[in-house]
């Protein structure tokens, strides 16, 4: 049987981060369209439960991702560093034609696979155009910037938020998750006015931002994106705020998402969904 | 004595929402710069305690602007609609030279005054110079819609928030308060979304927008103060949602105003803090 890489080498994979929560049983939409992305029935799903502190969770998307046609789908047990140093997984990674990261505590990633091979080789993966998904903590992991941990609210304040090296696939984007089951503007407001290059992603629950070759990012799901862009702000206090203190940011773009709209982070223009009545 | 307005006739009285539990104690700043505005030692300050359920709420709104050097305060226990109508009452309220709401039930405030002489005589004063001040409820009823309740998060769904009519010192904001500790931005941009002309305002907790005759406001407090402003919005999809669906809105610019910062409601332009370093 012939690989089933769904784009020429030279294109990057899509990048998915959602939301968490996302449906399994019903209509899981969102999970169709990764195993569709990583080659439909011809598709070999790596699923990396390293996040999760629970047993199951590995098992658990093997059957939703085999319900959903995929042709193979196994679970990566990188529990400590040394696994994630295993020839023998290594190998069998190699052969994915998705990545799957699952929900937990994103600095488990980060601590466990930050700097491994099996790191380096999902940034290949995804560079030769496999496309790498994650939700919840696997979402907050993707981009280069993560958000380890911080408070709720939508009001910023200095000490708000904590950022960590993620997993690097793009640097374009910070992602935020639960974003409106937790209220969680204000830390997102506050890890973009630390340096304000990169877009923010507030993902709710069930919600997914397909973020193609082209970096224009799909919406799909049942909740919504909110898109922090501070291209034009003019004004932050952040340098000069006290920790504990409110921070002052002037001139932020906002758009809340819906499933069918789009965002182009190349030109940073959203596009409405397609009317459909 | 003489009457100490603080303004001529023709100027309109600040209007002031505070986000709720404004610290009374310590170093009560927004409270001073209200008494300051009602006249400093010549203020004859009306506290109108009618959102609240409790019974002492005016007395200690009563002895915290007596402190802060207030010539008069005095507690007008309007109930229910009748004690709205009683002339003893309008007669030392025509009298006041600050008119302060106090938290609690914005719904209290609007069933009990809406449309009654004592909500006329409120607006009339403001008309005349006299400056209105709200906190928490009191800060939701002063503005012409009034967000009576919502739910939290920060994504907007269709039917997160319900509007009512407010006393309507002003149609150019709509006020939410407890802004970061509660969540509130999905429901101030769902309001705003119904008709983006208004200006939307998150008060945070102990945190002041004093809205002056010229339509600029300046911001006091330990919080901070986002404002939402949908003049450039391109797209939303409030009209075509189901009431539970998130709302799609294209276009929004939002600023975080704190201690210092300001607001021109006519250009629609922010201006950081001075810089006192």
């Amino acid at each position: 049987m012939t690989p089933a890489r769904p784009k020429p080498a030279a294109t990057r994979g899509h990048i998915v981060p959602i939301g968490g929560a996302e449906e399994k049983l019903r209509d899981p939409e969102i999970l169709r369209e990764f195993v569709q992305l990583s080659g439909a029935d011809r598709a070999r799903i790596a699923v990396i439960p390293t996040a999760s502190q629970q047993d199951d969770t590995g098992e658990q998307y093997e059957k939703v991702f085999k319900d959903l046609g995929a042709d193979r789908v196994r679970t990566f047990p990188f529990r400590d560093r040394a696994d994630a140093d295993r020839e023998d997984l290594l190998e069998k990674l190699r052969d994915a034609t998705g990545v799957f990261l699952t929900g937990g505590n994103q600095l488990r990633l980060s601590t466990t696979l930050g700097g491994t091979p099996a790191a380096r080789l999902v940034r290949q993966l995804n560079a030769n155009g496999v496309p790498v998904a994650g939700t919840s903590a696997g979402a907050a992991f993707l981009s280069e910037h993560m958000i380890a941990f911080g408070e709720e609210g939508p009001s910023p304040r200095a000490d708000m938020v904590t950022l960590a090296p993620g997993l690097g696939l793009t640097n374009q984007v910070i992602i935020d998750q639960h974003f409106r089951q937790r209220g969680r503007l204000g830390r997102l407001l506050a890890a973009l006015a630390y340096n304000p290059f990169a877009i923010g992603l507030g993902l709710d629950e069930d919600t997914a931002a397909f973020i193609g070759p082209d970096d224009s990012i799909e919406v799909r799901g049942s909740g919504a994106i909110t898109i922090i862009d501070p291209s034009d702000v003019e004004y932050t206090s952040m340098d000069s705020s006290h920790r504990h203190d409110p921070v002052c940011i002037l001139g932020v773009r906002l758009h809340v998402l819906i499933n069918g709209a789009s965002y182009n982070l190349l030109t940073r223009t959203p596009l409405a969904p397609a009317i459909t009545t």
